[in-house]
């Protein structure tokens, strides 16, 4: 076992049968990857979105690329729910009036009774759906085709269906895979449909969301409020606008780290690591076409 | 109907069959009771505690006393909720990084797997703790008996079994009524007896809480942290230390109060009158004596 860093990367990789990607948001197999040449057969990352690793030569290469799919689940399902509560309660302004010594007592919204659009039916969405669901939410989720019976949220709709739902939801949280599909799928455009007092949650990839476009939506009040856990550049630069946009929350991609989360992704590999080694079939192979491991979420 | 303030009541008293009392955190009727003279034949107060009015010449008469149990139940668990999802993922410290454009990653806490100790196991109390069970959480109850088989919660504690519940406890929340046995509960002794990683959640009455001692606990790291939406003072004095107190959020008594929640409040009290204008049973009649409706939840 060899650990490299982005530099050595290049020198590595024809020598390598597996590679294991621990920085998911870097560049680093891209720029290294070997073409043609010797290269790994198996490429499995730390994460659950494997969209650094769709470049053509490796899209092309017989190498297999399996991802975390499981480990996050839960636990972003809790921060996104904990961001709803957070976000109806408003409990921003009540650190904020608690930080100047002032009592200000408000009301606050239901969340049960209110309305979810959860954009990506992967794992991840639909663990988010379920937890919503228990808290009293109605929740349609929205998957890369639609599906007439599904047993947990009784349809999936397609990524087409977006203008007739969109009005409708309270909360719109994106968990997608990022694919040339959803790539900007936030922008001027979808967000003029969402309600005057909805929020946007993303969970999923920076580049999801058109930040200067909501940015501007948040300016103007055509929206609520949003909470972008992801950003197109991660950290945003220190003098960046998007700290200060009203009603923006900017948290630093950390919905799935909770405690022991390095832990949980290291045992994940080696227990694949194991079925490789004894020639069994890997789990959450992706299907590099799709961007993601199909299965019963597509 | 007459609308009476607090200097009015007492010679409106004598004269009324019925009183609703709106401001239920007021000493009012106290002062104005007419004592064994003409008075009202029912009290209904716009609020689940009722402990403004346990005195003595109330607690005598045979004048009964209906609250808004019920009103209250969903909006409150679900502030709970928030808060509990909103201590484990640090929200304020993510808050609080982005207003100094400060991109911070943290670990975090899961929720799933941590255990809640719910004290209060009347209908806020219950609804909390099933929630809080949706999203993982063991919940152990106490009330004000034990008992051996409860339906949704294996069993019910009594209050003696503090001692051993609150070191296995992540999360201790007061939802109890306010009575002599509860009054001033959490004090430094049961406060000592709590994890050092655990918070404490108040949405009960303000003087279940002994504050100074809390604040001691806080300041010296005893335990993590507590969120109070109900103070013995409210509001605090503009230069009272607690604002300050680290790890110590408080909001300004609104758990409970989601939009319409007057109007939900209304309505409860207007269907009981229509009852007692029928001469039919009254709903949420409380026990003077306990302090609080009996039935499935003590």
């Amino acid at each position: 076992m060899l650990i490299s860093d982005a530099p050595s990367l290049a020198t590595r990789l024809p020598e390598a049968d597996v590679l294991l990607v621990w920085d998911f948001l870097s560049d680093a197999v891209r720029h290294a990857w070997p073409g043609p040449g010797p290269r790994p057969t198996w490429v499995h990352t730390a994460s659950a979105g494997v969209d650094r690793l769709l470049f053509p030569e490796l899209l092309e290469s017989d190498t297999v690329i399996t991802n975390a799919r499981g480990v996050f689940d839960r636990p972003i399902a809790e921060y996104v729910a904990g961001l709803v509560l957070a976000l109806a309660k408003d409990f921003r302004g009540t650190w904020a009036a608690q930080d100047q010594h002032r009592w200000v007592h408000r009301e606050t919204a239901k969340v049960y009774g209110s309305n979810a659009l959860v954009v990506g039916s992967g794992p991840i969405g639909r663990r988010i759906g379920a937890l919503l669901q228990t808290l009293g939410v109605t929740v349609e989720l929205v998957g890369r085709r639609a599906r007439e019976r599904d047993p947990a949220f009784g349809r999936v709709h397609a990524a087409d269906s977006l203008p007739e739902l969109l009005p409708e939801a309270d909360w719109v949280i994106c968990a997608a895979p990022l694919t040339p599909q959803t790539t900007g799928m936030f922008d001027a455009g979808t967000l003029a449909l969402m309600r005057p007092t909805a929020h946007l949650i993303n969970i999923g990839r920076g580049a999801h969301v058109v930040v200067d476009d909501l940015a501007e939506a948040l300016r103007a009040g055509r929206i609520a409020g949003a909470a972008l856990d992801v950003l197109p550049e991660e950290p945003p630069a220190r003098d960046s606008p998007l700290w200060d946009v009203p009603n923006l929350m900017l948290s630093p991609h950390m919905s799935g780290d909770t405690f022991g989360w390095r832990d949980d992704l290291a045992h994940q590999f080696l227990d694949n690591f194991d079925r490789w080694h004894a020639g069994r079939p890997l789990l959450n192979v992706v299907d590099k076409r799709l961007g993601y491991v199909p299965g019963e979420e597509t």
